[in-house]
């Protein structure tokens, strides 16, 4: 099944990661995959726009379903092959309503992220403004805190003890983080997620190509 | 069951009424509940702030459990009632693939809808430009005509013939747009969605009751 499925992706995004980790926790290796270029802007080439008309990667073919929105994919993929490889979805309600939880405060985090590390992407020059942009960096301390004292309550797993959708979904937000500068010493529990994660087997055999070179970032040194 | 939740909601605020219809949907009236102002500050008093933490709405307890993200309260419910009221994930993959599809890319649609409509609340008047807000219209415009396009090809719910969990997270901004005076002429396909939708049941018992008062509103109108 897996060689009917196609994942166009590019090298560092968060959402085309998740997908690509999913499909090694449920033992859907052998899938038709090309690797575009953000930097040539090959998102908007003709290849890409046929299967997501957004122009935007992950661009995601499962036989005949288009799942170009990550999450979309990540559950539709879950609910497919529920008995095969990781059960990422946990019988348990307890385990459940907290994965549930965390999954979705996720595109908070993901917001308060992308306000402040792409503001002079989205915002054209003469719109900005230092204020702005220490207004976003605040909020972004505000959010990361938050998800600094669910680790450190959980002190293994988003949801807990198991590893979850949840973590499929949420760790290459928080790994890109960790890749653009993020501090150590102020997140130990995220830091600590991030150490033990990046060791697990679907998240080694994905990890960005462009990352295994290692570049001092400081983009996100200050919050 | 539903005796042992608690909902604290706000009127007109779609991310409440979710919760509000699939509680209708899986037959579990009854529940606990409260009725907050925004307009007061209610959202950040102490007895908000003491289930969600955001101080925001909704905050919703189901059991033991908290769920506050609106997507999350939905999709636990789902789970945790699937034979109960109406099946909000259907079996056929189908169904599935368009309906997570269309229920995550609902996110965009509603970041596009808040970043124009909200301008002026969440930008200070010191960092307002003209241009801005000109350029957020253009792409709620856009954003607009996709989902009118979805809409025309299925010719009835999201996901096709049936009503499913995506209907339930994305009606209530499809209403609360044409509440802020969404134009049905150019929006023909989303004019008969809501139309359709606004008769049922589980949306007529849940309707905002501030929106029952017809005030002619137009801050869409130009969309």
């Amino acid at each position: 099944m897996a060689k009917d499925m196609t994942l166009l992706w590019g090298s560092g995004s968060p959402p085309c990661w998740r997908i690509q980790i999913i499909l090694e926790e449920k033992q859907l290796q052998g899938y038709n995959q090309k690797q575009f270029s953000f930097e040539k802007m090959e998102h908007k080439s003709q290849e890409v726009l046929d299967m997501n008309p957004r122009g935007q990667l992950p661009a995601f073919k499962c036989g005949k379903h288009i799942l170009n929105e990550s999450y979309a994919a990540c559950f539709f993929l879950e609910n497919q092959y529920k008995s095969q490889g990781t059960k990422l979805i946990p019988d348990s309600p307890d385990v459940q309503a907290l994965m549930y939880q965390r999954m979705f405060e996720a595109f908070t985090l993901v917001e308060k992220m992308v306000g402040f590390m792409y503001y002079n992407f989205f915002v054209p020059e003469g719109e900005r403004h230092d204020s702005a942009i220490q207004r976003k960096r605040e909020d972004l301390t505000t959010e990361l805190k938050l998800w600094e004292g669910y680790l450190k309550k959980t002190d293994s797993f988003l949801a807990g003890k198991e590893y979850t959708l949840a973590d499929v979904l949420v760790f290459p937000f928080i790994a890109y983080m960790f890749h653009y500068g993020l501090c150590s010493e102020r997140y130990p529990a995220l830091t600590k997620y991030y150490n033990t994660l990046k060791e697990r087997p679907s998240i080694k055999a994905t990890w960005p190509p462009y990352w295994h070179k290692l570049i001092e970032q400081d983009t996100l040194k200050t919050v």
